[in-house]
């Protein structure tokens, strides 16, 4: 049973079986948002700034910050926008590159334990990205996939994630440090897709021992109502024994599946968060169908 | 492995491991609703009658009617409701009630195999339903209360279910023609409800092989916003193995709570039910957020 304890300079995180389901914010990041990369590029961080908030506002657990701008200087600007998010939030963050420099910059300026997002199971990923985690006492999400790519084969991506946890070990990282993503492919392109998000979820539980994650939306790509199946497959896998999600807490559908899943796994203590965001006046009692049923029942009894 | 089967004169309907999670509409039921009750009592059907195509026309996959009046003659009522019912569609039924003598005598003018709802574990239950039961080919509700009430306790509750099980099979009745309902505790007032549910459920599947069912509702009563938490209930119990509940399938967030579970479970080849309600010209590819996300990462591998 694994608790991650990740930390900024003032405020601990865990992300842990027996925690409420966190969320890692994923806004910051430049992919696939032209403007902000152009912003970023040209020093301008008034958006970052805008989102880094909004996502503090609206709950976020952890915030993911992503430099990733092609032909920048992308371990400056990841350096420079962790010391501004930080500056603005005492929530812990995860550093996101897939070039290594650019984890060494961010955790060079990186106050607290951080989230390296992330390591594969590439033997030169592993090679100089595990030493560094270790090095700055940081965690790491490690992703399921390696030289091959991604399989389609969860036994394979299982094999992946363990043969990472252990070279993790090799490196003095240990498995409570170690935030598998199991990668959720397209239910639209793989039927299977969210049964073997959910299997391979509990395994890594049972077997490893680890806290999980994953990019949430990818499972919906290409389908219409996304956030609504993003919700359900949320709480789903948080039931399979997910313990975190790298998401937009900015989308309400999404954060209602996790704090309802969090009151459904006793994970919201007496329900407090619950009521405490939807107690309306009339709520209570409108239907009473519960109660004729269970009332019916109990004659019985 | 359990298909439970039920028939109405010209239409079979399985619930099974392997198959979409199917909803039994509970609205044809006059307990709490003295309006409704009064009516049945004088004769006028008139609500009956919109609330069966109402549930129709929202994809309900069963039909529950019960006729539960105080001090009404309840086996003649429910025999009129039921032969009702069946002129007025094709789906299935499940016969309600709580009097042995109206099981009998919605059983003796019911088309088709139908489902009894229900049999406790009380040992006279037991005697008289299940007999009933047989004589007839009908499948039947089993829930998890007997003589002492409703345990607290889930595997007092699945012994039960496992007591029913057994004693079915000494009168000739198949597990696969009983359905078990292991009552699902209101959260806000037991913590672990949730938990609890899910446990039992895929210990009865994994255990006794056989389909179970709910009165989704109860898990809510008492808190807010309960059509979400429902939702989310629903699919999280389906992710567990839960193959059916009784429920309100006008209720939009439960029916898309459902919906996206058998996307996720795989049920819903091709995600076409999903596709077919959800879709609209503008939904593809309005984010991006799911490809953004794979794309970087498949070029790391």
């Amino acid at each position: 049973m694994a608790d991650t304890v990740v930390s900024s300079a003032t405020r601990e995180m865990v992300i842990g079986f027996d925690r409420p389901f966190r969320i890692i914010g994923e806004r910051i990041n430049p992919t696939g948002r032209k403007l902000l990369a152009a912003e970023m590029a040209a020093g301008d961080f008034s958006r970052v700034e805008a989102d880094c908030l909004a996502q503090v506002a609206a709950g976020a657990h952890m915030l993911d910050v992503n430099a990733g701008i092609p032909l920048a200087d992308e371990p400056a600007i990841l350096a420079q926008t962790i010391k501004l998010v930080q500056s603005l939030t005492d929530l812990p963050l995860s550093i996101d590159s897939s070039i290594v420099e650019a984890l060494e910059a961010g955790l060079s300026v990186y106050q607290g334990k951080a989230l390296v997002n992330s390591v594969t199971g590439e033997e030169e990923q592993m090679e100089r990205v595990l030493p560094l985690v270790k090095k700055h006492g940081a965690a790491v999400v490690a992703i399921s996939n390696d030289e091959t790519g991604i399989s389609e084969d969860p036994e394979v991506r299982y094999a992946v994630a363990k043969k990472i946890v252990e070279r993790a070990a090799d490196y003095g990282i240990p498995a409570a440090d170690v935030v598998v993503d199991p990668l959720v492919m397209p239910i639209g392109a793989m039927g299977t897709a969210g049964r073997q998000a959910f299997a391979i979820v509990r395994k890594l539980r049972e077997e490893l021992g680890v806290n999980t994650t994953c990019g949430a939306s990818n499972i919906s790509f290409g389908l219409p109502n996304r956030h609504a199946l993003n919700a359900v497959f949320l709480a789903m896998a948080a039931g399979a024994g997910m313990t975190s999600a790298i998401m937009n807490p900015l989308h309400p559908e999404e954060l209602t599946g996790i704090m309802a899943a969090d009151v459904l796994n006793g994970h919201d203590k007496d329900c407090r968060a619950w009521i405490k965001k939807f107690r309306e006046p009339a709520a209570e009692g409108t239907e009473g169908e519960g109660a004729g049923r269970r009332e019916r029942r109990r004659r019985r009894g």
